[in-house]
């Protein structure tokens, strides 16, 4: 195994991945734009680019985990980007959390290059990442996904198929967001119902936890909501925020009205108007509470 | 074990929570106000009451499992309700789904006869309550919940304790309903979105339920939710918009503002106003292909 790879943004979700794709055998070329978090890869073997491009083998594969749309776009586009050096049968393989439309223009772009986009959103916090627990969406051209079945495969726990239209994989992954936070909202209008009442609040989350809800979503983000326990921040408020919004446009994009998703967007957007858009986005629960009166 | 013990009330839940009695060795004096339903359990050794406190042992132990809050009114007050007989140390162990107002008023007037009343009300369809796979949440005196203690391990697989306020536990079973309301309207709105954009809902159905959501709430109703299959009917859309309308009374008594369930209960008035009234409650969710203009 030396096939040589190319491996674009090294933060949080992103270092961890490259760190398991070394030991997996792999040859990588990397690229951030904090020149920083390249350091320990270089040091396990690694050869560090100074633009995107850098990072790109023509005809090979490059993956992306980036912030947002705008930083796929500024790592892809223009002299410097990915794009530019990728080549006829490359393969982009794209794993962050960017909106759908992006991700349709992306999959355009790349095939007017002759060359492959794949999206493959992963779903899972850092630790997760460290310890190939990821779950991963993807979507694009059968081909391509053949190509990279074996990283995803090193890279992941599980690997879901969304067909060939890359921006499938980021409508589940937006939608796995929504269902994340509408089940935080659940709890805490549960919880603090109890509470009202004189119920304690982590009772409830036991029972239910242990029942009808024994699943991770529910158990992890519960317990903190429960004890009302917040720290430490794995994804803040403004990314909750900004994900909720991508859910509403490409619901309003399909004409399919959503009425827990716009509720959420208020409560994010009302937490963040509180102060507290720094503070992980199961505190959008806290609004619950202060409507109710409590702490 | 020879204890003989009331059973008032087998409809499709407390019929088998019976004959479990019945098969744990329990003597049964049985009462339903349809007569059709004893004949068996008489069979197989239960005695039969022409009234409600006929099944009534006095100091003893009696069951009821009614469909509402003025069932289980009409089976407890007046000259032939099981009050009338219970005695001083007597327990009315109630496993109905009531609102916590009647379970507080309950509480009450059996205090004041000095006997016991017991809240229990169960987690479960009738499949799980005929293989003794109940959850339980129980909530009364401590001395009362020692007595029904061996009965409630017989009944169910685990039993969960709030305290000595009887609504309490009431009040967890109504949550737990708009818990699973709100989980159904959640992946009813994701799916929808995804259907939207040439998704195959049942795939977005899989992922989620093998990965963050693979629990009982989730599993269960997404399969309906994703195939758009809503047979056989388990619990009514008319009976769900009363327990949620149980919710919204006890969130306003408590001054516990809850949108979602608000957002819950208008869209399951629309289900009935639309003609599902009888259909799954799971049903609700084609209000959200309705609006979204598809079948």
């Amino acid at each position: 195994m030396s096939e040589t790879i190319g491996f674009i943004g090294l933060g949080n979700m992103g270092h961890p991945m490259a760190i398991n794709l070394l030991k997996a055998g792999y040859n990588l070329r990397v690229y951030n734009r904090d020149i920083s978090k390249t350091q320990d890869l270089v040091v396990a073997g690694a050869k560090r680019g100074v633009r995107p491009r850098d990072a790109v083998e023509h005809g090979g594969i490059v993956i992306t985990v980036v912030a947002n749309d705008e930083a796929l776009e500024a790592v892809t586009s223009g002299n410097d980007g990915l794009l530019a050096h990728l080549g006829p049968g490359g393969v982009h393989l794209s794993m962050s959390t960017v909106s759908p439309a992006t991700a349709r223009k992306m999959q355009q772009l790349h095939e007017q290059q002759d060359c492959f986009y794949v999206a493959a959103p992963v779903f899972g916090r850092p630790e997760a990442a460290a310890a190939r627990q990821l779950w991963i969406a993807v979507a694009g051209k059968a081909e391509a996904k053949q190509r990279v079945h074996r990283i995803l495969n090193v890279l992941g726990q599980g690997v879901f198929d969304f067909g060939e239209e890359a921006a499938n994989a980021n409508v589940v992954k937006i939608s796995a967001n929504f269902m994340l936070a509408s089940a935080m909202e659940t709890m805490g209008e549960a919880f603090t119902l109890g509470e009202k009442n004189g119920i304690d609040r982590t009772k409830m989350y036991e029972m239910f936890t242990q029942t009808l809800f024994a699943c991770p979503a529910y158990q992890t983000y519960g317990k903190r909501i429960a004890e009302k326990n917040f720290e430490p921040v794995g994804f803040n408020m403004q990314l909750g925020l900004k994900d909720i919004n991508l859910v509403l446009d490409s619901a309003k994009a399909a004409q399919s009205p959503m009425p827990f998703a716009s509720q959420l967007s208020n409560r994010l957007l009302a937490g963040i108007a509180r102060g507290r858009g720094e503070r992980d986005w199961s505190e959008l629960t806290r609004g619950i509470s202060d409507d109710a009166g409590i702490e």
